[in-house]
């Protein structure tokens, strides 16, 4: 005998960890996918352990069988031979174990490293990013967007704001970030957003117990030649499921493998639950717990019911959020990938959970791009290139709206500069999913970290409002009025209060409650038991006894009634954006070396498109000069005045060290000031040259920059600029 | 005898409390300035209350004279006409009392009242902003923007990254909310950044100490007329000085005035300091405390050195930050006014502190606006219209530098829809500002609430680059290079160890670097008496004791030497703006209230410019008819295409009605489609129409939006539309 509320309760302890974790880093290994998820080296590799297991043996009975020749007495040429022949079977080994450790690192490995270092190097040295509070040694998991950092976040937002809440027509909020406990208690935050952690027994360092055995597993099968086929087998299933291990697996693997502290190779505590929300008080008082939001999700959910009524009572609707979210990190690491402040965008999309069509369906249905639903990932398949209409058809994706979110994600992402080839959207397993998600998919963006989920799209039914309903006891729902009314066969139960008041005193009121809380089955199955024994034992939960229930005290019954409307809890679809691993993804993605002029040396260049760059153009006097400065501050000062940002560089340096200089920032368009009529303009990447009046130059600039045009264009329309002056 | 380090930390131990809540919201009355600051109502006040009291003893002596003609059995005529006149006189009494109550409260007083609740009821019911977390009742000081609070905030802060980062070369950065210790404690705000509570002795209840004083003192005045001349007189001055009294002497006033907990009636404890910033732990170990920061500034100062890196080592630079930040109030009020988290927008103008002169002063030094200066305030006159080049070169504003970002600030303000009317720069009376300040203003705008501190402009010298050097060792500061090398007359100070170990051993170190640490004054003194005495007396802090110093123990002389550069600490000119308190009294400035056609109602509108307006434009079909449908659908998707937020009306309501909720939201132009060609456009305070052709609608919306044009030049290019057709 459940009410409503108690169902919603129940629902809230089910929900697994990955769910809690619901927005972005869900769980780590969840969002680097590992190499063999994919099954694609581990073949190779595994005939390879098994080869040299085979070498080592052929070797160790050679060995002893040059013993056995020494101690029988042989003749020194016959030990000779068989000591040369093991010494070639050792060559052989070692070419075995050299093929191993390609096979495991991947040839790509180091270079993956490199051009890591090469990215990072430069976005640290041109100031995109650096590590918080620098000067006091930094916090770990904490980092400072420097100006073209800042610009580029700033772009990316407002193309956000362009792409989704008003081309959508979207209700977009602001909320704070200190949330009071009961809101995330109700949104199950409080209870369960936790990673497993263990603690050193004599320093008291912590660490997440799944990154150790992670560490530990990955170290053993890239360092362990001699280990066995088998061995290596069991440490790669420990990694697959990884994020299914309960907090006592966790802890008993640790023990098995004796996994000590990193650090000081100290024994470790037992793994326990380590709440990720950075928790403070509200108030002098003390007396009111509050969180940083570890999402903007929740400050959508508790105004759904003025929302609703903005958007005049009409669903469906999306609403956005972009703001800061926090996560109490045990032990950050990769950088701008797993940090413990970021920017989230949030969309929840409220529909009517019989209807999941969209109106703007037709708009994505034929985008073709790389997915990789469920039976892929099951049957050891990679992601392959769908089209996005026959995915719906064939019930790969769940509705139609998940599938245009899927697509406008698609549109967004690349838009910005993503290589669609390295993007793609990968399905969520049943067990990455709580059993009240419909469908859920994740953007996932190749670096050289591995894919990294950048956005998360799921159908999330009725869950989020049903949890603050049950906490609120404010009704978050929605109605539908027919166009005409509808006949309803409706369940009456009527308590009859005078006698249940006789048989029952002062519980009469809990258990009339009980009764008309019954659902159907219950109901009717009780109906056909009292016209047949006229008396039923009956459990009230909340007296926590059963109780005999006569005849006379309950009158059960079917009846027609006419509805008006429906009332409905409607689900929510929910489109979640971690800003900054889009823009770190975007940085790896945009990155390339090209040779200088004189072939001397490599220099950077970020290929960003207009849309994207912090800056859009620089202006440079060729040389330095009093009527050439004057103006590079005139196309300097029109660009502004257009909103077109831009930089000035009047320092006497080469013109080609200007040009490196701004290709490094990924500044798409320089403005070289060779005469006081017209000037030239070099495109970024091609080195085009054209030359445009000084009076144009910001028009020009501007529609390419805001993508009213393209550079082709432009390049048509305006004289190549092909003189021979040393500007690279 | 104190090194450098020892100089700054006293900084730190001097400064006051105003400085340490530096960027906004320092300090209530100073934000809200009282009437009586200016000297205004009080004369009338003062004589209405001696008046009250003379006419109070007449009544008192007429009533003993009646009791004594009534106790000497005087006629009944005789005792009638004296009843008479002590009737006329209480008659009289009420009069002055009716008189006294208007002078206090103001005339203004209820209709300031009325008009602010209008103005909140149509933001809160137009989800311009909720109360969050309303659902669970709420947090107090914590609000939510709804879709149209959202997007002029958007807009806002667009405006503001355009006039300031663009237009001035900025470096904008973004850091993290979450701030760890030790950047807080060296710039004082785990110290003192501070209010004063007193606690309800028996529930725990928490107060402001300075709120209670002053509710009482305000209360007393409004409410005891009987109140004598002087006694008001002294209430009055302790609302004057409130923000000067220490904890005991609120403590000792709070006891004086019997003052009890205004809930419970309780007594109340003594007043003690409690730390405004949200406390948290970082990381899992609960080792390492960190804040929420209580302002951006801070992450500014730590990035100097990188930022002035970027800026190719070059002064005067200036970056800027907008983000969140935290005080959590002990008892919010004032709406948003006064809240507990928060969106700043800050500059730090780093400067030569010898040169502070600004490049672009010419364009600021004509403008003429409300200024308010010490001297005005000092002597009880009012804020006057000053021009901006006159206050400098009168030395009414210290420098060029910080005269030009007062009037960048007006220029900001007045653009986005502030009243230039209501809008006065405040300098800081010397109480209020640090001793290491060179000068401050705020800009202040008049609200229901009186005058709100909205921006401060302030000169804080080298004050926090110094505090960070000094407790991080890396210097933040800055080197001029000579053109030529310059020849300076240095001291030089030369221990001879030799000595100073023979005569102080152990100690020998601290001796030689206090004699190092001197400065000119003291060497010279001490030079001379060596020469003559041959031995002083000399203090060394760090053993907390005097020795006695010989003249072989140091060398002191001056030497000319040649120097390269000159390093030093830049001053910084901060710019801080509340973009929440400018938002409210944007609200404010911009609300109106009109008739209907009709005259049957009052309708409200908002006169946003299109500048920050929340959508630009609604569109709607005259009638529901699927011919207008599409073309306003067309119209809404083209403006949209352009970056042009806008809002589809469809419902059946009356035109008028449609018009009303349209200026409800302050949208500046609202599209009628009455036929298929051409249709109306109108625009919100003229309510003006014109007709313009379906397919140029977006460009004409475009440009009178972004500003490229004005509603004038559009009326006069365009045909009025005057037909009869019922639309107001």
């Amino acid at each position: 005998m459940r009410s409503y509320p108690a169902t919603v309760s129940s629902l809230i302890h089910h929900c697994t960890f990955s769910v809690l974790r619901r927005t972005l880093s869900l769980r780590s290994p969840a969002t680097v996918t590992t190499p063999m998820a994919n099954g694609s080296t581990t073949a190779t590799e595994d005939s390879l352990r098994r080869a040299l297991a085979d070498k080592q043996s052929t070797i160790d009975a050679r060995g002893s069988a040059i013993r056995q020749l020494k101690s029988s007495g042989a003749s020194k040429s016959e030990i000779d031979e068989a000591v040369k022949a093991l010494n070639n079977l050792k060559l052989e080994k070692t070419s075995i174990e050299n093929q191993l450790k390609a096979s495991i690192s991947g040839d790509s490995g180091t270079s993956r490293d490199a051009f890591r270092q090469a990215v990072v190097n430069t976005l640290e040295r041109r100031l995109f990013y650096i590590p918080s509070f620098k000067i006091y040694r930094g916090v770990a998991g904490l980092y400072d967007y420097g100006p073209p950092g800042c610009a580029v976040k700033s772009n990316v937002l407002a193309f956000w704001r362009q792409h989704f809440v008003l081309e959508e027509d979207m209700l977009e909020v602001d909320c704070p970030c200190v949330t009071p406990e009961v809101v995330l208690k109700a949104s199950g935050h409080v209870d369960k957003f936790t990673d497993l952690m263990v603690k050193d027994e004599k320093t008291g360092n912590c660490y997440r117990a799944d990154h150790l055995l992670k560490d530990y597993c990955k170290d053993k099968l890239e360092n362990d030649l001699a280990m066995s086929a088998d061995k290596a087998a069991e440490l790669k299933h420990v990694l697959a499921v990884l994020d299914d291990l309960s907090g006592e697996q966790l802890g008993a693997k640790i023990k098995e493998y004796g996994i000590v502290a990193p650090d000081t190779k100290n024994p470790l505590s037992d793994p326990y639950p380590f709440n990720l929300m950075f928790q403070t008080q509200i108030g002098p008082s003390g007396a009111s717990t509050g969180y940083m939001r570890p999402e903007t999700a929740q400050g959508i959910f508790v105004n759904f019911k003025d929302l609703y009524y903005y958007n005049g009572n009409k669903l469906p609707f999306a609403a956005a959020q972009i703001g800061q979210a926090f996560r109490n990190e045990i032990s950050p690491r990769q950088g701008l990938l797993r940090v413990r402040e970021f920017t989230l965008a949030e969309i929840e999309h409220f529909v009517d959970p019989d209807d999941k069509s969209h109106p703007k369906y037709s708009e994505v249905k034929d985008l073709k791009f790389l997915m990789f639903p469920r039976d892929e990932q099951m049957s050891g398949q990679s992601a392959k290139v769908l089209c996005l209409g026959e995915a719906v058809s064939k019930g790969i994706v769940n509705n139609q709206t998940l599938a245009y979110f899927i697509g406008r994600v698609y549109l967004f992402l690349t838009r910005l500069g993503i290589d669609e080839k390295r993007l793609r959207f990968r399905q969520h397993l049943p067990n990455e999913m709580a059993h009240y998600a419909a469908d859920c998919w994740d953007a996932e963006i190749e670096s050289s970290y591995g894919w990294i989920e950048c956005v998360g799209i799921a159908d999330r039914s009725a869950y989020d409002l049903r949890a603050h309903t049950d906490k609120s006891n404010v009704a978050l729902v929605a109605q539908e009025k027919f166009a005409a009314p509808k006949e309803v066969e409706k369940l009456v139960i009527t308590p009859s209060k005078k006698e249940l008041g006789l048989a029952f005193k002062g519980s009469q009121k809990m258990v009339a409650e009980a009764l008309e809380a019954m659902d159907e089955k219950e109901a009717m199955d009780m109906k056909a038991a009292l016209e047949t024994k006229g008396e039923v034992q009956f459990e009230v939960c909340t007296l926590e006894k059963t109780v005999a229930i006569k005849k006379n005290m309950v009158s059960i019954s079917k009846e027609i009634k006419k509805e008006h409307q429906r009332t409905f809890t409607p689900s929510v679809i929910e489109p979640s954006f971690g800003i900054g691993r889009i823009i770190y993804c975007l940085y790896e993605h945009s990155f390339y070396m090209r040779p200088s002029k004189a072939g001397d040396e490599q220099l950077n260049v970020f290929r960003f498109p207009p849309l994207v760059a912090p800056i859009k153009c620089t202006v440079f006097p060729l040389v330095q000069n009093q009527q050439y400065e004057e103006v590079a501050k005139q196309i300097s000062r029109s660009l502004t005045a257009a909103g077109i940002s831009n930089k000035k560089d009047i320092t006497g340096t080469s013109i080609g060290k200007r040009y490196a200089r701004t290709d490094e920032l990924g500044v798409p368009f320089a403005v070289t000031v060779d005469s006081t009529s017209s000037v030239t303009i070099r495109e970024r990447d091609s080195k085009d040259q054209i030359r445009v009046n000084v009076d144009e130059v910001a028009a020009v600039i501007k529609d390419v920059s805001e993508g009213r045009c393209k550079w082709n264009d432009i390049l048509q329309k305006y004289p190549a600029h092909t003189s021979a002056s040393a500007d690279e």
